[in-house]
Protein backbone atom coordinates (compact mmCIF):
# COMPACT_ATOMS: atom_id res chain seq x y z
CA UNK A 1 0.00 0.00 0.00
CA UNK A 2 2.50 2.61 -0.96
CA UNK A 3 0.31 4.44 -4.01
CA UNK A 4 -1.22 7.39 -2.51
CA UNK A 5 1.71 10.25 -1.22
CA UNK A 6 0.21 10.16 2.88
CA UNK A 7 2.12 8.41 5.85
CA UNK A 8 0.30 5.54 6.97
CA UNK A 9 0.18 6.72 10.30
CA UNK A 10 -2.27 9.69 9.08
CA UNK A 11 -5.84 9.41 10.57
CA UNK A 12 -7.07 9.55 6.73
CA UNK A 13 -4.70 7.05 5.19
CA UNK A 14 -7.16 4.24 4.62
CA UNK A 15 -9.83 6.39 3.39
CA UNK A 16 -7.36 8.41 0.99
CA UNK A 17 -5.78 5.12 -0.60
CA UNK A 18 -9.52 3.90 -0.73
CA UNK A 19 -10.62 7.37 -2.74
CA UNK A 20 -7.60 7.57 -4.91
CA UNK A 21 -8.00 3.38 -5.86
CA UNK A 22 -11.32 3.91 -6.68
CA UNK A 23 -10.67 7.05 -9.18
CA UNK A 24 -7.86 5.23 -10.51
CA UNK A 25 -10.17 2.49 -11.24
CA UNK A 26 -12.77 4.88 -13.23
CA UNK A 27 -9.73 6.64 -15.33
CA UNK A 28 -8.80 3.07 -16.13
CA UNK A 29 -12.19 1.78 -17.43
CA UNK A 30 -12.70 -0.68 -14.03
CA UNK A 31 -14.54 0.87 -11.77
CA UNK A 32 -18.43 1.25 -13.42
CA UNK A 33 -20.88 4.13 -12.09
CA UNK A 34 -22.82 1.63 -10.25
CA UNK A 35 -19.40 0.96 -8.66
CA UNK A 36 -18.54 4.67 -7.22
CA UNK A 37 -22.40 4.39 -5.97
CA UNK A 38 -21.70 0.97 -4.50
CA UNK A 39 -18.35 2.61 -3.28
CA UNK A 40 -20.28 5.42 -1.57
CA UNK A 41 -23.01 3.29 0.22
CA UNK A 42 -19.87 1.24 1.67
CA UNK A 43 -17.75 4.50 3.35
CA UNK A 44 -21.15 5.33 5.32
CA UNK A 45 -21.47 1.43 6.76
CA UNK A 46 -17.45 1.44 7.69
CA UNK A 47 -18.00 5.51 8.91
CA UNK A 48 -20.74 4.01 11.64
CA UNK A 49 -18.82 0.83 12.22
CA UNK A 50 -16.04 2.85 13.19
CA UNK A 51 -13.96 2.22 10.22
CA UNK A 52 -12.24 -0.98 12.28
CA UNK A 53 -12.06 -4.58 12.02
CA UNK A 54 -14.78 -5.98 15.10
CA UNK A 55 -13.85 -9.33 16.56
CA UNK A 56 -16.45 -11.07 14.62
CA UNK A 57 -15.02 -9.85 11.33
CA UNK A 58 -11.47 -10.80 12.29
CA UNK A 59 -13.08 -14.50 13.31
CA UNK A 60 -14.62 -14.81 9.70
CA UNK A 61 -11.59 -13.58 7.99
CA UNK A 62 -10.05 -16.44 10.17
CA UNK A 63 -12.78 -18.94 9.11
CA UNK A 64 -12.83 -17.55 5.38
CA UNK A 65 -8.90 -18.35 5.40
CA UNK A 66 -9.91 -22.11 6.88
CA UNK A 67 -12.11 -22.44 4.53
CA UNK A 68 -10.43 -21.44 1.32
CA UNK A 69 -7.11 -23.88 2.01
CA UNK A 70 -9.22 -26.91 2.91
CA UNK A 71 -10.98 -26.56 -0.92
CA UNK A 72 -10.59 -28.97 -3.05
CA UNK A 73 -11.15 -25.81 -5.66
CA UNK A 74 -11.02 -22.30 -4.42
CA UNK A 75 -12.10 -19.16 -6.46
CA UNK A 76 -11.46 -15.44 -5.90
CA UNK A 77 -14.21 -13.87 -7.89
CA UNK A 78 -13.00 -9.85 -8.76
CA UNK A 79 -15.35 -7.66 -10.17
CA UNK A 80 -14.31 -3.85 -10.67
CA UNK A 81 -14.65 -2.39 -7.44
CA UNK A 82 -12.47 -5.54 -6.19
CA UNK A 83 -10.08 -4.96 -8.80
CA UNK A 84 -9.77 -0.98 -8.58
CA UNK A 85 -9.42 -1.55 -4.70
CA UNK A 86 -7.39 -4.55 -4.03
CA UNK A 87 -6.00 -5.79 -6.77
CA UNK A 88 -2.04 -6.64 -5.66
CA UNK A 89 -3.91 -8.14 -2.32
CA UNK A 90 -6.28 -10.35 -4.45
CA UNK A 91 -3.28 -12.29 -5.81
CA UNK A 92 -1.34 -12.45 -2.93
CA UNK A 93 -4.37 -14.35 -1.06
CA UNK A 94 -4.70 -16.80 -4.15
CA UNK A 95 -1.07 -17.27 -3.84
CA UNK A 96 -1.20 -17.98 -0.28
CA UNK A 97 -4.16 -20.30 -0.31
CA UNK A 98 -3.81 -22.05 -3.85
CA UNK A 99 -7.31 -20.55 -5.31
CA UNK A 100 -7.91 -19.18 -8.47
CA UNK A 101 -8.88 -15.46 -9.42
CA UNK A 102 -11.79 -15.12 -11.76
CA UNK A 103 -13.16 -11.52 -12.93
CA UNK A 104 -16.63 -11.61 -12.81
CA UNK A 105 -18.85 -9.01 -13.66
CA UNK A 106 -22.65 -7.80 -12.73
CA UNK A 107 -22.18 -5.24 -16.19
CA UNK A 108 -20.67 -7.77 -18.32
CA UNK A 109 -18.38 -5.89 -21.22
CA UNK A 110 -15.60 -7.25 -22.89
CA UNK A 111 -13.91 -3.90 -22.80
CA UNK A 112 -14.28 -4.14 -18.47
CA UNK A 113 -13.67 -7.61 -18.19
CA UNK A 114 -9.97 -6.99 -20.08
CA UNK A 115 -9.01 -3.93 -18.32
CA UNK A 116 -9.44 -5.58 -15.15
CA UNK A 117 -7.69 -8.68 -16.01
CA UNK A 118 -4.50 -6.45 -17.39
CA UNK A 119 -4.92 -4.51 -14.14
CA UNK A 120 -4.65 -7.85 -12.28
CA UNK A 121 -1.89 -9.09 -14.09
CA UNK A 122 0.14 -5.67 -13.71
CA UNK A 123 -0.21 -6.37 -10.04
CA UNK A 124 1.31 -10.20 -10.34
CA UNK A 125 -1.25 -12.33 -11.54
CA UNK A 126 0.03 -15.32 -14.08
CA UNK A 127 -3.17 -16.84 -14.99
CA UNK A 128 -6.94 -14.78 -14.48
CA UNK A 129 -10.06 -17.05 -15.10
CA UNK A 130 -13.00 -15.11 -16.50
CA UNK A 131 -12.97 -14.44 -19.86
CA UNK A 132 -14.05 -18.18 -21.64
CA UNK A 133 -17.13 -17.59 -19.73
CA UNK A 134 -18.00 -21.28 -20.78
CA UNK A 135 -20.16 -21.91 -17.43
CA UNK A 136 -23.27 -20.98 -16.02
CA UNK A 137 -24.60 -20.12 -12.65
CA UNK A 138 -28.13 -21.53 -12.61
CA UNK A 139 -31.20 -19.37 -11.94
CA UNK A 140 -29.34 -16.18 -13.21
CA UNK A 141 -30.32 -14.65 -16.65
CA UNK A 142 -28.15 -14.95 -19.59
CA UNK A 143 -25.28 -12.32 -19.21
CA UNK A 144 -25.42 -12.17 -15.32
CA UNK A 145 -24.51 -16.06 -15.25
CA UNK A 146 -21.72 -16.50 -17.40
CA UNK A 147 -18.68 -18.10 -15.54
CA UNK A 148 -15.71 -20.07 -16.42
CA UNK A 149 -16.36 -23.95 -16.35
CA UNK A 150 -12.94 -24.92 -14.50
CA UNK A 151 -13.19 -21.87 -12.54
CA UNK A 152 -16.27 -20.69 -10.15
CA UNK A 153 -18.10 -23.63 -12.52
CA UNK A 154 -16.21 -25.63 -10.93
CA UNK A 155 -15.16 -24.68 -7.36
CA UNK A 156 -16.66 -25.75 -4.07
CA UNK A 157 -15.33 -22.38 -2.20
CA UNK A 158 -15.67 -19.39 -3.72
CA UNK A 159 -15.04 -15.87 -2.32
CA UNK A 160 -17.37 -12.91 -3.71
CA UNK A 161 -16.49 -9.75 -2.06
CA UNK A 162 -18.80 -6.68 -2.68
CA UNK A 163 -20.97 -8.86 -4.75
CA UNK A 164 -24.67 -8.53 -5.96
CA UNK A 165 -27.26 -10.11 -4.16
CA UNK A 166 -28.97 -12.51 -7.06
CA UNK A 167 -25.46 -13.58 -7.86
CA UNK A 168 -25.00 -14.56 -4.01
CA UNK A 169 -28.03 -16.11 -3.41
CA UNK A 170 -27.52 -18.38 -7.06
CA UNK A 171 -24.45 -19.42 -5.81
CA UNK A 172 -25.27 -20.55 -2.39
CA UNK A 173 -28.11 -22.37 -4.25
CA UNK A 174 -25.53 -24.02 -6.50
CA UNK A 175 -24.23 -25.80 -3.07
CA UNK A 176 -20.80 -23.38 -2.80
CA UNK A 177 -19.06 -22.61 0.05
CA UNK A 178 -19.94 -18.60 0.08
CA UNK A 179 -17.95 -16.01 1.72
CA UNK A 180 -18.77 -12.71 1.35
CA UNK A 181 -16.76 -9.34 1.94
CA UNK A 182 -19.45 -6.43 2.88
CA UNK A 183 -19.91 -3.82 4.88
CA UNK A 184 -23.63 -4.36 5.05
CA UNK A 185 -24.68 -6.75 7.48
CA UNK A 186 -28.23 -6.75 6.35
CA UNK A 187 -27.64 -7.25 2.57
CA UNK A 188 -28.89 -10.39 0.89
CA UNK A 189 -25.41 -11.11 0.33
CA UNK A 190 -24.14 -11.42 3.97
CA UNK A 191 -27.11 -12.85 4.89
CA UNK A 192 -26.71 -15.52 2.36
CA UNK A 193 -22.79 -16.08 3.28
CA UNK A 194 -21.66 -19.27 4.92
CA UNK A 195 -18.87 -16.83 5.90
CA UNK A 196 -19.77 -13.22 5.97
CA UNK A 197 -16.95 -10.62 6.61
CA UNK A 198 -18.29 -7.21 7.85
CA UNK A 199 -15.72 -5.47 7.02
CA UNK A 200 -14.12 -2.62 4.12
CA UNK A 201 -12.66 -5.06 1.94
CA UNK A 202 -8.87 -2.85 2.65
CA UNK A 203 -8.80 -4.00 5.96
CA UNK A 204 -10.51 -7.54 5.38
CA UNK A 205 -8.50 -9.26 2.04
CA UNK A 206 -4.67 -8.70 3.74
CA UNK A 207 -6.26 -9.74 6.84
CA UNK A 208 -7.61 -13.02 5.38
CA UNK A 209 -4.46 -13.96 4.05
CA UNK A 210 -2.65 -13.55 7.14
CA UNK A 211 -4.61 -15.94 8.78
CA UNK A 212 -3.93 -18.20 5.67
CA UNK A 213 -0.41 -17.95 6.71
CA UNK A 214 -1.04 -18.82 10.12
CA UNK A 215 -3.34 -21.70 9.62
CA UNK A 216 -1.44 -23.49 6.67
CA UNK A 217 -0.02 -27.18 7.47
CA UNK A 218 -2.44 -27.06 10.16
CA UNK A 219 -5.72 -29.15 9.92
CA UNK A 220 -7.15 -29.05 13.50
CA UNK A 221 -6.64 -25.28 13.52
CA UNK A 222 -8.36 -24.67 10.38
CA UNK A 223 -11.06 -26.86 11.56
CA UNK A 224 -11.58 -24.99 14.64
CA UNK A 225 -11.22 -21.70 13.10
CA UNK A 226 -14.24 -23.20 10.73
CA UNK A 227 -16.45 -24.66 13.63
CA UNK A 228 -16.17 -21.56 15.91
CA UNK A 229 -17.28 -19.29 13.63
CA UNK A 230 -21.28 -18.53 13.90
CA UNK A 231 -22.49 -16.51 11.28
CA UNK A 232 -25.71 -15.35 12.68
CA UNK A 233 -24.03 -14.13 15.59
CA UNK A 234 -21.89 -12.19 13.70
CA UNK A 235 -23.83 -10.74 11.56
CA UNK A 236 -26.06 -9.49 14.92
CA UNK A 237 -22.80 -8.18 16.44
CA UNK A 238 -22.18 -6.26 13.27
CA UNK A 239 -25.12 -4.72 13.01
CA UNK A 240 -25.36 -4.01 16.99
CA UNK A 241 -21.67 -2.59 16.00
CA UNK A 242 -23.38 -0.16 12.81
CA UNK A 243 -26.60 0.79 14.82
CA UNK A 244 -24.94 1.23 18.38
CA UNK A 245 -21.71 2.85 18.10
CA UNK A 246 -20.59 6.01 20.05
CA UNK A 247 -21.25 9.48 18.86
CA UNK A 248 -17.76 10.89 18.06
CA UNK B 1 -41.53 12.84 -11.02
CA UNK B 2 -42.69 10.85 -14.25
CA UNK B 3 -39.29 10.35 -16.02
CA UNK B 4 -39.02 6.77 -15.06
CA UNK B 5 -41.36 3.69 -16.53
CA UNK B 6 -42.17 2.62 -12.91
CA UNK B 7 -45.53 3.25 -11.26
CA UNK B 8 -45.43 5.55 -8.30
CA UNK B 9 -46.89 3.18 -6.43
CA UNK B 10 -43.52 0.91 -6.76
CA UNK B 11 -41.83 -0.30 -3.48
CA UNK B 12 -38.40 0.95 -5.34
CA UNK B 13 -40.04 3.80 -7.12
CA UNK B 14 -38.19 6.33 -5.54
CA UNK B 15 -35.27 4.19 -5.26
CA UNK B 16 -35.25 3.64 -8.90
CA UNK B 17 -36.22 7.77 -9.40
CA UNK B 18 -32.92 8.78 -8.29
CA UNK B 19 -30.68 5.91 -9.96
CA UNK B 20 -32.06 6.91 -13.38
CA UNK B 21 -31.66 10.62 -11.87
CA UNK B 22 -28.52 10.37 -11.26
CA UNK B 23 -27.09 8.13 -13.83
CA UNK B 24 -28.68 11.07 -16.36
CA UNK B 25 -27.10 13.18 -14.59
CA UNK B 26 -23.55 11.97 -15.40
CA UNK B 27 -24.39 11.46 -18.86
CA UNK B 28 -25.05 15.45 -19.04
CA UNK B 29 -21.98 16.39 -17.26
CA UNK B 30 -23.63 17.42 -13.88
CA UNK B 31 -22.83 14.81 -11.52
CA UNK B 32 -18.82 14.24 -10.63
CA UNK B 33 -17.37 10.97 -9.79
CA UNK B 34 -17.58 12.68 -6.11
CA UNK B 35 -20.93 12.95 -6.36
CA UNK B 36 -21.77 9.29 -7.20
CA UNK B 37 -19.80 8.15 -4.39
CA UNK B 38 -22.06 10.90 -1.79
CA UNK B 39 -24.94 9.30 -3.39
CA UNK B 40 -23.66 6.31 -2.04
CA UNK B 41 -23.23 7.00 1.42
CA UNK B 42 -26.54 8.70 1.04
CA UNK B 43 -28.49 5.58 -0.24
CA UNK B 44 -26.85 3.88 2.97
CA UNK B 45 -27.91 6.46 5.55
CA UNK B 46 -31.35 6.61 3.88
CA UNK B 47 -31.54 2.75 3.89
CA UNK B 48 -31.16 2.82 7.97
CA UNK B 49 -33.56 5.37 8.25
CA UNK B 50 -36.05 3.20 7.17
CA UNK B 51 -36.26 5.61 3.59
CA UNK B 52 -39.01 7.55 5.36
CA UNK B 53 -39.72 11.31 6.56
CA UNK B 54 -38.92 10.95 10.34
CA UNK B 55 -41.17 13.69 12.61
CA UNK B 56 -38.60 15.56 13.11
CA UNK B 57 -37.19 16.25 9.72
CA UNK B 58 -40.52 17.12 9.03
CA UNK B 59 -40.84 19.92 11.37
CA UNK B 60 -37.26 20.92 10.14
CA UNK B 61 -38.92 21.17 6.63
CA UNK B 62 -41.08 23.30 8.08
CA UNK B 63 -38.85 25.68 10.00
CA UNK B 64 -37.06 25.46 6.73
CA UNK B 65 -40.22 27.24 4.65
CA UNK B 66 -41.11 29.19 7.26
CA UNK B 67 -37.13 30.78 7.42
CA UNK B 68 -37.26 30.87 3.58
CA UNK B 69 -40.16 33.03 3.58
CA UNK B 70 -39.46 35.25 6.16
CA UNK B 71 -35.62 36.23 4.80
CA UNK B 72 -34.76 39.52 2.85
CA UNK B 73 -32.97 37.47 0.29
CA UNK B 74 -33.02 33.95 0.61
CA UNK B 75 -30.92 31.87 -2.48
CA UNK B 76 -30.95 28.20 -2.97
CA UNK B 77 -27.67 26.71 -3.45
CA UNK B 78 -27.28 24.19 -6.49
CA UNK B 79 -24.57 21.66 -6.66
CA UNK B 80 -24.00 19.25 -8.85
CA UNK B 81 -26.21 16.06 -7.41
CA UNK B 82 -29.04 18.58 -6.54
CA UNK B 83 -29.29 19.24 -9.78
CA UNK B 84 -29.43 15.66 -11.03
CA UNK B 85 -31.50 14.67 -8.18
CA UNK B 86 -34.35 17.47 -7.99
CA UNK B 87 -33.79 20.05 -10.28
CA UNK B 88 -37.59 20.79 -11.15
CA UNK B 89 -38.52 20.28 -7.45
CA UNK B 90 -35.95 23.33 -6.32
CA UNK B 91 -37.68 25.76 -8.98
CA UNK B 92 -40.70 24.87 -7.39
CA UNK B 93 -39.36 26.01 -4.55
CA UNK B 94 -37.92 28.99 -5.28
CA UNK B 95 -40.97 29.74 -7.24
CA UNK B 96 -43.38 29.57 -3.72
CA UNK B 97 -40.60 30.87 -1.71
CA UNK B 98 -39.24 34.07 -3.46
CA UNK B 99 -35.78 32.86 -3.65
CA UNK B 100 -32.69 32.95 -5.60
CA UNK B 101 -31.39 29.67 -7.28
CA UNK B 102 -27.42 29.53 -7.45
CA UNK B 103 -25.32 26.94 -8.74
CA UNK B 104 -22.15 26.61 -6.84
CA UNK B 105 -19.83 23.82 -7.35
CA UNK B 106 -17.32 22.34 -4.87
CA UNK B 107 -15.28 21.49 -7.44
CA UNK B 108 -16.15 24.44 -9.99
CA UNK B 109 -15.19 23.74 -13.81
CA UNK B 110 -17.14 26.15 -16.39
CA UNK B 111 -18.38 23.63 -18.06
CA UNK B 112 -20.23 21.87 -15.38
CA UNK B 113 -21.86 25.09 -14.10
CA UNK B 114 -23.01 25.86 -17.16
CA UNK B 115 -24.50 22.64 -17.77
CA UNK B 116 -26.10 22.41 -14.84
CA UNK B 117 -27.42 25.85 -15.47
CA UNK B 118 -28.72 24.82 -18.63
CA UNK B 119 -30.54 22.02 -16.68
CA UNK B 120 -32.08 23.77 -13.99
CA UNK B 121 -33.17 26.45 -17.28
CA UNK B 122 -34.60 23.09 -19.11
CA UNK B 123 -36.81 22.62 -15.92
CA UNK B 124 -38.41 26.11 -15.70
CA UNK B 125 -35.71 28.33 -14.01
CA UNK B 126 -35.50 31.95 -15.64
CA UNK B 127 -32.62 33.01 -13.62
CA UNK B 128 -29.92 31.34 -12.75
CA UNK B 129 -27.23 33.01 -10.29
CA UNK B 130 -23.26 31.65 -9.78
CA UNK B 131 -21.79 32.05 -13.22
CA UNK B 132 -20.72 36.30 -12.17
CA UNK B 133 -18.89 35.01 -9.08
CA UNK B 134 -17.89 38.05 -8.32
CA UNK B 135 -18.35 37.52 -4.17
CA UNK B 136 -16.35 35.47 -1.67
CA UNK B 137 -17.11 33.36 1.09
CA UNK B 138 -14.60 34.47 3.36
CA UNK B 139 -12.05 31.67 4.92
CA UNK B 140 -12.28 29.45 2.03
CA UNK B 141 -9.52 29.14 -0.25
CA UNK B 142 -10.08 30.88 -3.93
CA UNK B 143 -12.25 28.82 -6.39
CA UNK B 144 -14.12 26.69 -3.10
CA UNK B 145 -15.15 30.27 -2.10
CA UNK B 146 -16.55 32.13 -5.03
CA UNK B 147 -20.20 33.35 -5.20
CA UNK B 148 -21.89 35.81 -6.78
CA UNK B 149 -22.23 39.09 -4.63
CA UNK B 150 -25.34 39.38 -5.13
CA UNK B 151 -27.08 35.93 -4.76
CA UNK B 152 -25.11 33.49 -1.80
CA UNK B 153 -22.99 36.76 -0.82
CA UNK B 154 -26.06 39.04 0.10
CA UNK B 155 -28.83 36.20 0.70
CA UNK B 156 -29.41 36.26 4.81
CA UNK B 157 -30.92 32.48 4.50
CA UNK B 158 -29.10 30.31 2.16
CA UNK B 159 -30.38 26.36 1.46
CA UNK B 160 -27.76 24.47 1.29
CA UNK B 161 -28.93 20.99 0.37
CA UNK B 162 -25.82 18.42 0.57
CA UNK B 163 -23.03 20.74 1.17
CA UNK B 164 -19.05 20.18 1.83
CA UNK B 165 -18.54 20.58 5.22
CA UNK B 166 -16.18 22.98 4.91
CA UNK B 167 -18.24 25.38 3.34
CA UNK B 168 -20.99 24.81 5.40
CA UNK B 169 -19.65 26.00 8.25
CA UNK B 170 -17.73 28.67 6.59
CA UNK B 171 -21.33 30.44 5.62
CA UNK B 172 -22.75 29.48 8.74
CA UNK B 173 -19.55 31.95 10.50
CA UNK B 174 -20.46 34.73 8.47
CA UNK B 175 -23.69 35.07 9.65
CA UNK B 176 -26.16 33.43 7.58
CA UNK B 177 -29.47 31.30 8.25
CA UNK B 178 -28.21 28.31 6.84
CA UNK B 179 -31.03 25.26 6.41
CA UNK B 180 -29.60 22.13 5.18
CA UNK B 181 -30.39 19.00 3.65
CA UNK B 182 -28.15 16.04 4.68
CA UNK B 183 -28.80 12.49 5.05
CA UNK B 184 -25.48 11.91 7.77
CA UNK B 185 -26.84 13.54 11.15
CA UNK B 186 -23.14 13.50 12.20
CA UNK B 187 -21.58 15.43 9.32
CA UNK B 188 -20.43 19.11 10.16
CA UNK B 189 -22.95 20.36 7.34
CA UNK B 190 -25.73 19.05 9.93
CA UNK B 191 -24.17 20.09 12.64
CA UNK B 192 -23.46 23.52 11.68
CA UNK B 193 -26.91 24.24 10.27
CA UNK B 194 -29.25 26.60 11.93
CA UNK B 195 -32.10 24.06 10.18
CA UNK B 196 -30.80 20.51 9.49
CA UNK B 197 -33.79 18.46 7.49
CA UNK B 198 -32.26 14.72 8.01
CA UNK B 199 -34.28 13.13 4.68
CA UNK B 200 -33.44 12.10 1.53
CA UNK B 201 -33.57 15.41 -0.67
CA UNK B 202 -36.12 13.76 -2.94
CA UNK B 203 -38.89 13.91 -0.91
CA UNK B 204 -37.45 17.05 1.30
CA UNK B 205 -37.15 19.35 -1.13
CA UNK B 206 -41.09 18.87 -2.41
CA UNK B 207 -42.21 18.47 1.40
CA UNK B 208 -40.15 22.28 2.24
CA UNK B 209 -42.02 23.71 -0.82
CA UNK B 210 -45.35 22.31 0.53
CA UNK B 211 -44.74 23.28 4.05
CA UNK B 212 -44.37 27.00 2.32
CA UNK B 213 -47.45 26.87 0.71
CA UNK B 214 -49.37 26.44 3.79
CA UNK B 215 -47.26 28.84 5.63
CA UNK B 216 -47.78 31.74 3.20
CA UNK B 217 -49.32 34.90 4.59
CA UNK B 218 -49.73 33.54 7.92
CA UNK B 219 -46.30 35.17 10.07
CA UNK B 220 -47.73 33.51 13.17
CA UNK B 221 -47.76 29.90 11.97
CA UNK B 222 -43.81 31.02 10.67
CA UNK B 223 -42.89 32.18 13.89
CA UNK B 224 -44.38 29.18 15.17
CA UNK B 225 -42.73 26.45 12.65
CA UNK B 226 -39.31 28.65 13.37
CA UNK B 227 -39.42 28.48 17.54
CA UNK B 228 -40.45 24.52 17.95
CA UNK B 229 -38.04 23.52 16.06
CA UNK B 230 -35.14 22.10 18.01
CA UNK B 231 -31.53 21.41 16.14
CA UNK B 232 -29.82 19.76 18.38
CA UNK B 233 -32.98 17.53 19.18
CA UNK B 234 -33.59 16.58 15.50
CA UNK B 235 -30.53 15.47 15.37
CA UNK B 236 -30.38 13.26 18.28
CA UNK B 237 -33.42 11.87 17.10
CA UNK B 238 -32.00 11.06 13.21
CA UNK B 239 -29.16 9.54 14.55
CA UNK B 240 -31.65 7.16 17.16
CA UNK B 241 -33.55 6.42 14.01
CA UNK B 242 -30.58 5.40 12.13
CA UNK B 243 -28.62 4.06 14.72
CA UNK B 244 -31.65 1.90 16.37
CA UNK B 245 -33.91 1.03 13.27
CA UNK B 246 -35.84 -1.95 13.55
CA UNK B 247 -33.87 -5.31 11.51
CA UNK B 248 -36.18 -6.03 8.53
Amino acid sequence: MTDVDVPESHPRYESLLTRHRIEAGVEKGITSKQGLIAQGRGEAYDYLLGERTIPTADAAARAAAAHLLRADHAVLSINGNVAALVPGEMVELAEATGADLEVNLFNRTEARMEAIADHLREHGAEDVKGLTADGRISGLDHERAKVDADGIGDADVVLVPLEDGDRAEALAEMGKTELVVDLNPLSRSAQTATVPIVDNIIRAIPNVTEHARDLEGDPEAQQQAIDEFDAEAALDAAERAIRGGDIE
